[in-house]
């Protein structure tokens, strides 16, 4: 490709290049070691060009997080619930199979439960974002009378993703495809029940 | 009290001025800043002590949560399971409430998403023998007829505990008493169900 003299399409390379660095990096050394000054070297780009996009390493590993999990952690909609929310939640599960994504997701994570800032931005860039997708396709569900008119939909949500996050704080393994579909029929039969 | 020369009664206060101090410094500082020297400065002992006790500050930070939760977090057996599960869940949400145990956990948890040897110390301490008597009271469940001999013990520990933690790492509101005991209606109806 030839070298582009447009600025937007330089920034965007950079841009892209500063998220790729900060997963490549946690992959090599884990998040805490990371730092914006290693980030900005290993992409090329100036400090200051990552303060002006980013208040924080956090946030820079909350975008490349993001765009990491846009679309493993998409909902399908094929008129079948269970099936896509299977899908929804083993994309999820797959990025803390990828060493890097991995590492960046537990170090926000961790990082969150001890800074009250990062926290909001933990909250509102990774979890609310999905949280609305997910009560948007129960709410599908629900027309379509896949679902229980009455189904408590943040019972749903807590009873589906709390094993998880779970198992991911208390070390124990994560859910596999069997243990997942077992998880989606007893959550599902729950808020389906009748008053 | 008088002073006693006894040399056991001594250790076992500096071990109990330990733990006090280090859920105090916590509480005043946060779980980040605090340090060896200063839980040793606080609780009047040596920092050659507490080593020779606990390998780090995350170990000394688990057992006096550990302490403080022995009561909170106990299971009853009154013969009502969805009863003795909302005291324990209850129980176990209170100690978030408290500003130092509050800190100390989530200082723990998160030392324990960075750190391996700590994590293994957060499962062991903290979730393994919960999880242990959880079993045990499900079981006794399952003995007197309250709960289906073949109900999934797993999937219920998950469906039960998972939104604590859930909230916890998104950052979403903790459960109250009422929405406790719809989760625990719903997981018990879940693994209740027959095949």
């Amino acid at each position: 490709m030839q070298e582009s003299p447009n600025p937007q399409r330089r920034s965007e390379r950079s841009h892209r290049a500063t998220l790729k660095a900060a997963l490549d990096l946690c992959a090599e050394q884990g998040y805490a070691q990371v730092t914006v000054e290693g980030i900005a070297a290993r992409a090329g780009v100036s400090k200051k060009t990552i303060y002006r996009w980013w208040p924080s390493k956090g946030a820079v590993m909350l975008e490349a997080i993001d765009e990491a999990a846009l679309q493993p952690t998409g909902f399908s909609d094929t008129g079948d619930l269970a099936a896509d929310l299977h899908q929804q939640m083993s994309g999820t599960l797959s990025l803390l199979t990828d060493a890097g994504i991995r590492s960046a997701i537990l170090g926000v994570l961790a990082e969150g439960l001890q800074d009250s800032q990062l926290a909001g931005q933990v909250h509102g860039s990774l979890f609310k974002p999905r949280i609305d997708s997910f009560k948007e396709r129960m709410r599908k569900a629900q027309q379509q009378g896949e679902l229980a008119a009455e189904a408590d939909v943040d019972v749903a949500l807590d009873l589906l993703y709390g094993p998880i996050w779970h198992r991911l704080v208390a070390h124990l393994p994560l859910p596999d495809g069997p243990y997942l579909s077992k998880i989606i029929d007893a959550a599902l039969a729950a808020v389906n029940r009748r008053a």
